[in-house]
């Protein structure tokens, strides 16, 4: 390897910035480049999602976080292409790049099972836009059942149905029902937001899959707790802007969230490699892909099997090591040291909380529920999050919530057209 | 009147506000309509516009502001229309609200002097939707410029222009001009963001022409260190993509804010009466409509003489005053005790910060600049902050940024597309 050694890294999530931190030191160039200006903590965009956290709580510009680096430049750039031979990434927005190494972390966004038709009516939550969108629609739901005369559109605007029961649909349909049985009553006039329904949907047999039976069925009995109707064991069978089929059965719903499936972003066909599935790049033990040991693919875009055959999984703390093991094998290449042969994968546990009070966590030997869960969960969070001002930021807006009851995010921007519900049904 | 007197009030601004919270305790319903779910505190929204605070930090959903009045209704609507025979408020989205005592507090929006088609170009700074949009582009600008190899589009990226030097011109520019030479360089690596130049035009002979004389003129040396080029006495006479006509010179600038004129909404016009040049209806010295006392127009809608003949000033003070006054109309007129006659306006003060250190307050016979200035505007706009919690944060954030030079609220959102510069000029 040349002295100059060029490390570009496509994509700004937990697996991208885990590799440009873990470089620091590296005698090696770092080109950062990401389509958007800011890190986004994903596992807390439910929060922003049903109004507990603003946008700037849990989103940072990624060219602050470097800005003692100076061998870091960060790009706001939307690639398009790989030349494997002249080894440049393409930019929508600049010039081509070239690389020594190039390391691509671009993620995954939500998948309609080949129903791409049913997300403008039904969004899912991976971007910031999307957390807006989701809280626009949910206040918007409230705020014109207020003034909606009819009696059967003012019940379809108070039904709030949530598709997928993982642990992002488990939060969003806790939140949303706390917020209208517990935030909102005694706001509204003419309507009594303790009626909205709740209705979380999953095709499944059971609610968080991921879980062990035990933490699956206490959650089931703290959303029920919270007023959450769940339907397992039923597809979705349509989305429109009146509301949802479940099965055979026609739910009018004018608010629908989509938290059920899962499509990497196109770095395979970038690539020209094979893929699962789902979109993921198919790449060996050691992430490179096939016959191009210079060309990374880590996170929820790569496809990389554990040593028992099952499948790393698409979660933070895998994209994290996975973007570590990346920073060591470039160490010892340009030291000429032996490289690790092959990525291994370690479960730190899997998390999910359900409403205000009370989480579970599978550690595998050890299981927690109930109040303690939800404080630990809090507390590795606020931990995990970058910098000490939005530490501060989250864990005060946390404090207030749990102490007054009431959210503090609750504006509704982007431009609306309001109109009678008559006319029309999918909120702006 | 009959007992269950019915006040729809228009708009929740701080006029609107100021007339709900001093009807307390008077025997009325209230209806309080807005086309927003959310009270915006305007005065500090050119630090949205300029990273310094969150949207959430100045804007809080107006009903919760009234959960604690039940005699209090918030309806998000959109007025069309006012029949002032039926005395029925018209809705886009919902059915007519008949009142007893109607009062129009819907503000102003900025005015481009019969050139609307520049409004996409230099976007004006009413609305948090508003500040978001200046956001992006301002922050797109040095991103984009980081990103472009053609020097020439690089410096255009790196203008930054902003039309009219009122308050809010002012502010602006002194923000920009502070993020480009302070905040940013050493996030860079391509281009030196303090090469960057933030101009501030003016039509009229001097900058803050409501300020006196050593004040403007001390503002204007202000200006000058933090690196912002004045140019006053030119008309801007075009705004494009790619740049402004400042008198018949044309300066290439990517990024135009407007802040030059105000045009008041369409009240007037509901209610069929005269209006003066900037769309403001001329209404009674008891804020009344010609020929009609149960309506009234408050704030930036009305266009009211003070005693010597003057205009009452389109400030958010001037609103309150209205408010409280229309109040106590209210409550005379129930209680049969004699009605106030004409509304009179007492000026507290001009305020206005260049930067991060300095301000000029103008109290008429005591008039302060510099930092002592600027502390007084900082605690005096924390104190008419809604809310304990907004305040802290407000607070945090101001002293986060005094102390680290950090500015906190740096996300770019709503979708971008990312494209080559040279295609065409206007950033999303």
């Amino acid at each position: 390897m040349q002295k100059d050694h060029h490390v570009v890294v496509v994509g700004g999530g937990f697996g991208g910035l885990q590799l440009v931190n873990d470089l620091k030191g590296v005698p090696v160039r770092v080109t950062l480049i990401d389509r958007r200006n800011h890190h986004l903590f994903q596992p807390l965009l439910y929060q922003v999602a049903t109004t507990v956290l603003a946008t700037s709580e849990i989103a940072w510009p990624i060219r602050h976080l470097y800005r003692d680096r100076p061998e870091v430049t960060t790009l706001l750039g939307e690639a398009t292409a790989v030349d494997k031979v002249t080894r440049t990434v393409m930019l929508a927005n600049g010039p081509a790049i070239a690389y020594d190494t190039l390391v691509l972390a671009t993620g995954a966004t939500h998948a309609y099972f080949g129903h791409d038709e049913w997300a403008p009516v039904a969004p899912g939550l991976k971007t910031l836009e999307d957390a807006t969108t989701i809280r626009r629609r949910v206040l918007l739901a409230f705020e014109q059942a207020e003034v909606e005369d009819d009696a059967a559109i003012r019940d379809a605007l108070l039904t709030f149905t949530v598709i997928g029961a993982g642990p992002t649909g488990v939060e969003l349909a806790g939140i949303i029902a706390e917020m209208a049985h517990r935030t909102l009553p005694g706001e509204f006039r003419r309507i009594d937001t303790r009626r909205a329904r709740v209705v979380l949907v999953e095709a499944g047999p059971r609610i968080l899959p991921a879980f062990s039976d035990d933490l699956s069925a206490y959650a089931l009995r703290e959303l029920d707790k919270l007023g959450v109707e769940v339907r397992t064991g039923t597809p979705v069978t349509d989305c429109t802007d009146f509301g949802v089929m479940i099965g055979d059965e026609f739910l009018p719903s004018r608010t629908l969230v989509w938290a059920a499936g899962v499509q990497a972003s196109p770095a395979a066909g970038w690539l020209g490699i094979e893929s699962d599935r789902a979109g993921r790049a198919l790449v060996g033990r050691d992430l490179t892909a096939p016959g191009h040991p210079e060309i990374f693919v880590i996170g929820d875009t790569a496809s990389v099997k554990q040593e028992d055959g099952s499948p790393v999984p698409g979660i933070a703390p895998a994209a994290k090591q996975q973007g570590a093991f990346v920073a060591r094998v470039i160490r010892a290449r340009l030291e000429g040291r032996p490289v690790p042969a092959a990525f291994r994968y370690r479960h730190q546990g899997s998390l999910a909380t359900i409403g205000r009070r009370a989480a579970i966590i599978d550690f595998g030997r050890i299981r927690l529920k109930g109040a303690l869960a939800w404080w630990i969960w809090g507390i590795a969070h606020i931990y995990f999050l970058i910098g000490t001002r939005s530490r501060f930021a989250v864990a005060w807006s946390w404090l207030w919530t749990y102490l007054s009851g009431q959210h503090s995010a609750r504006l509704i921007t982007q431009k609306e057209t309001l109109r009678k519900e008559g006319d029309a049904g999918r909120l702006p």
